[in-house]
């Protein structure tokens, strides 16, 4: 199951070191589809996007695209007409290689913003990428795609007789609407392109976007779903049973990666699962969801095992959402906090109700539950502490 | 000049021990005005509050309110009734004491959320403050309303015939629309109630609006303005030469206590100016503005002293503000770092342009400056870097 984007049939990947990154590690990945093979997609919001992004999401658009060429390194982001040239460069160069059509190959970018892909480096390793091709070459292609990541991310589940795969990497500028997270996954599966787009919008799309890292959109991310048709099994036509297992073993390979990312995030000694509930409509239970999960006063108090749950309260209140204070309630883990806005007094002292919040916080998980009124919508964010090495990592980033 | 609150005539101030501070250090303040003192005030937009800014805010609206006191240690937040009940209790013991009517004391709290404020302790320091009480008692009252703060925090100044004076305290859960962060200002001009409501919101309001330290907003934030009249100079009339004197005298109070609160954010090393120009509004503009001195991206590269210009175009994206990504420039100090949202690729050559940024963030402050199109509004935020000092601060606070 570890064969990531190639567990699918109908699949070959590689992935190699072309000189991109300084260090020496693999930086070119590619991923092929048989002839016949549909994508679907979905993009950044931030209004600065990389070269990359608006060459794949117009291909995309226009329904092209049966292969992905990603280098690490360079995100290819506010590189104006040079990045446009180089994305194209790179597709043109790479369709070529593979005797497909240009339009047919899609590119993404992860690393510094701003700095100019290494074309010269790309374009030589890539014949080596091209060669390295193969239907077990999902690992290699789950690691070519790291940057600051510390392990490469790959999942797989079965919806026999189909199967789906996935790789992804992003460890920072990761937030609700995408990251600097690139995120490939493949089903063998023979489905319509309009059907793929409403896999990735249903399945993976808010899997992904109750992640946050940071509270820090990025400029470069995608989440692309590739189906290859080559399990050899009827059309999957939507509403079927067939349907239903192929949405769900997307699902959990969506569940899988997203874990694996948040657990590999900047500098995170421990991840933090925000649910929201009782209210109004599933908006506001995002948007305290997320307040919380960003608030650099919970991250640091979730790093320092220190519950204080004034901090939650503060961070909820903070968010926008129309709340009244006097309906808040708040578990950490399973001691219950704050009942009806009031921390009880007891907190302070010590009757175990502090301990118990304080050794829910030194577990590699924590759930914070907040209940913020009656009403039927929740909400649940994936985010992590902030730690000394969270800063570490970003103060030394490109030096 | 640093006799702060008790620079105008007409006000003595106390700050003294009273026990609510594990630490020993002075934690119970007291400000009082001459009869006929008049006050104006703004109070944090969290839908939290704390509950002497509930009686604060709502006995300031009645009109009332010569006198203010603070206790710090316990913020009185989630604290129920029983919090409702201890400020209340906590302004009539003070009005005893002074032989003023009860509505006429407010009260202001910082500290632990959650916490019940420790009254017994509280009550007991009272007769104390009120006997310490002195016209020359600025200093002491900056130093009793600190928590996290490394030093007390107060600024004068003139506008012949009268005087103006402040304090404030507050390091972090700081962010625009005000703060764990308690300000007074006191002048001994004579000011109908109404004029000094518009004094606030045109010379304070914006001015501690424009601080950010992490974007928590607390439960607790509070701006007082209080004037005596004891100057014996005539009252000063809105539009007169007087009123542009006076609010030039409480803009100077104002920017310096803001100079003064940023500069001692918690473990914060270089401050951040973040200048927003060519905005078609200035609520766009402060957004913009805000998502750059909000990034923790953006605080963590400041902190490590390295430019990373995308980080900047990627929180200017990010903000949710319309941007043609084109139309965008970035200077870090004199360094032009992106022209028309491109990252000059010699920025990444040993060039001297990243050596100018790099050098720039290694002052004690450093300014930001992002146009972001050619239209008229601008908006200008001070923030701080997140350094290592933040996490620990922030990890270990209540323990």
């Amino acid at each position: 199951m570890s064969a990531g984007v190639t567990y699918p049939r109908g699949f070959r990947a590689s992935g190699i070191v072309a000189g991109l990154k300084p260090s020496g590690r693999p930086d070119l990945a590619l991923l092929v589809g048989d002839p016949g093979t549909t994508v679907a997609g979905v993009f950044t919001t931030n209004a600065v996007v990389a070269a990359p992004v608006t060459l794949s999401r117009a291909r995309i658009a226009a329904g092209a695209g049966t292969a992905v060429i990603v280098n690490s390194g360079q995100a290819n982001a506010a590189t104006g007409a040079r990045g446009d040239e180089d994305a194209r460069a790179t597709a043109v160069a790479t369709a070529q290689r593979l005797g497909l059509a240009p339009d047919d190959v899609l590119v993404c970018s992860t690393g510094v913003i701003g700095e100019p892909v290494h074309m010269e480096e790309l374009l030589a390793g890539l014949p080596g990428a091209v060669t390295a091709l193969t239907a077990e070459g999902g690992e290699a292609f789950a690691e070519a795609i790291m940057t600051t990541d510390t392990v490469a991310k790959s999942a797989a589940a079965d919806a026999a007789p189909v199967r789906v795969g996935g790789a992804a990497k992003g460890v920072g500028m990761i937030s609700p609407n995408l990251a600097t997270m690139l995120a490939f996954v493949t089903t063998d599966a023979a489905v319509v392109r309009e059907d793929l787009d409403l896999l990735v919008r249903t399945e993976l799309a808010p899997r992904f976007n109750a992640l946050t890292v940071d509270g820090c959109t990025s400029t470069n991310d995608t989440v692309l779903l590739f189906a290859s048709g080559a399990a050899g099994a009827p059309p999957v036509d939507r509403g079927s049973d067939a349907w239903t297992a192929l949405a769900s073993a997307v699902g959990a390979v969506g569940d899988a990666l997203v874990s694996q990312l948040i657990h590999d995030a900047e500098g995170a000694t421990t991840v933090m699962l925000v649910e929201v509930e009782g209210a109004t409509s599933e908006a506001d239970a995002r948007c305290v969801a997320t307040a919380v999960a960003d608030s650099p006063l919970v991250k640091t108090a979730v790093f320092g095992s220190d519950p204080n749950p004034g901090r939650i309260l503060q961070a909820v209140g903070s968010s926008g959402v129309e709340i009244a204070p006097s309906r808040i309630d708040v578990w950490i883990g399973e001691a219950h906090v704050a009942h009806e806005g009031v921390i009880p007094p007891a907190y302070f002292a010590a009757d175990g109700l502090r301990a118990s919040a304080e050794a829910a916080m030194q577990e590699r998980e924590v759930t914070l539950r907040i209940r913020i009124g009656d009403g039927p919508a929740t909400s649940r964010v994936l985010g992590c502490d902030l730690s000394y090495d969270y800063v570490k990592i970003n103060g030394e980033y490109t030096t």
